[in-house]
């Protein structure tokens, strides 16, 4: 096992490693952050080995498994001190491993269950829509313009590793994104809708719009055809959190899909 | 409109607001802290006026409407610069409105959907969770021991009114709760279920026990009659957001009882 030690602030791995907090730097180098043992080991078991991998003396002593199993792949191990890992690190208590991983490549499938997030700007829900998504088998997440990274330390915390389960594409305007959605039946989750959403057939293939926590979805006034579908709510109760709405949804879809 | 200026922080008033930030507090005085304008005026909505009213000069200026509603009612009406409004505020960037309110006693009905919460340990999730109940048409809440109190400013916020339209119940004790739930059918959220949510009946008064982030629920080890139901995932997923799941099961039971 090579291990390389970094004693200074300019390694340019470290550099490297640093830069990757900024999104235009994730985009440019097509890779991530990830922090934690868990998230590492998710990535690791769904064949997305990091590029490098930086570790505090501790946490050499306290993940030996996972150290293990970085060693058999072709990442660079990079021992630092405590002080060095801050620069990197994103967490409030480090548990001092940390990879550059690039961003996985997960090819969509052309039919199935589709869910595009629009206006949604809050890292801890998007990781959890993910989460939803990925629990309930959708088979490719839309991001549109506007949303929070989703490859952003944040996101990839609260998504607990359903970033390697599901295909994630980034629309640059909603005609591309449009351009993806041929065949597909659309709907946009809206809590004025006349349309319930367990009144929606969701065996043939279909789209879901989820959109912001406050605003609300623009898309909706490009896109003319989409169906606007309500969760029924209680007198009084204005929405639900976007990822619990996401849920309620996309399980609807799934349990219909199941009986066929 | 009488107004009362306050110019120390020695105020009894003041002291009073400053001390139901702590649970024991509440519980003794069984009153609560409401800040900013929304969660304000959903409690007068509610029929639940203030005792006491707070607020900043500006927030005077800003706030026209919730100052000439809540002077209709019994509330003292509290004017205090901003420095003494930090000593309450729980906000990072507070609106300068701050409501003293007593605990709301909704009664819960004896039939219907009961949601029971176990281990929730995170305000915004126990938040999420109410509001999710409230828009599910949840009869009753029942809150066990090592939950966190569901009438903390944090928990309030992230409830966003769901306090003020469902019945929250404390259980001293687990046996307490289960004295509650006489004639109910019980379920438990529990990954590892062979018995998905979706065969279940929930026709009949029913209650869901949903368990902790991390640590599962111990109540099944207390109450051998519960049955276990799981939310199918996708392979490698492990768990859903507490509130997701929530949502997911509560908006099944939903489903079948309109069909009624």
């Amino acid at each position: 096992m090579r291990i390389i030690d970094i004693a200074s602030a300019a390694n340019p791995r470290l550099k490297r490693a640093k830069s990757l907090h900024q999104r235009r730097n994730r985009r440019k180098h097509q890779q991530i952050l990830l922090e934690g043992e868990r998230l590492i080991a998710d990535s690791l078991s769904a064949g997305t080995p990091p590029a490098l991998f930086f570790f505090t003396p501790e946490a050499e002593a306290r993940y030996p498994q996972l150290l293990a199993q970085v060693a058999q792949t072709d990442a660079q191990l990079l021992r630092l001190p405590d002080h060095l890992f801050a620069h990197i690190s994103d967490t409030v208590t480090p548990q001092g491993v940390l990879a550059v991983t690039p961003i996985p490549a997960i090819p969509p499938g052309d039919q199935g269950l589709v869910l595009i997030l629009d206006g949604v700007r809050d890292p801890g829900n998007l990781g959890a829509i993910l989460r939803t998504a990925a629990a309930a088998e959708v088979d490719q997440v839309i991001v549109l313009p506007g949303v929070t990274d989703p490859w952003s330390p944040k996101a990839l915390r609260a998504g607990m590793g359903a970033h390697f389960r599901i295909a994630i594409r980034l629309a640059s305007s909603s005609t591309d994104a449009k351009a993806w959605l041929d065949g597909y039946a659309i709907y946009f989750a809206d809590a004025h809708a006349a349309c319930l959403y367990t009144q929606v057939d969701w065996t043939p293939s279909s789209a879901l719009i989820l959109g912001g926590e406050t605003e609300g979805a623009r898309i909706i006034d490009l896109w003319p055809e989409v169906q606007p579908i309500a969760i029924p709510m209680a007198r009084g109760v204005e929405s639900l959190n976007v990822a619990v709405a996401g849920g309620v949804i996309l399980y609807e879809a799934a349990r219909q899909r199941r009986k066929e």
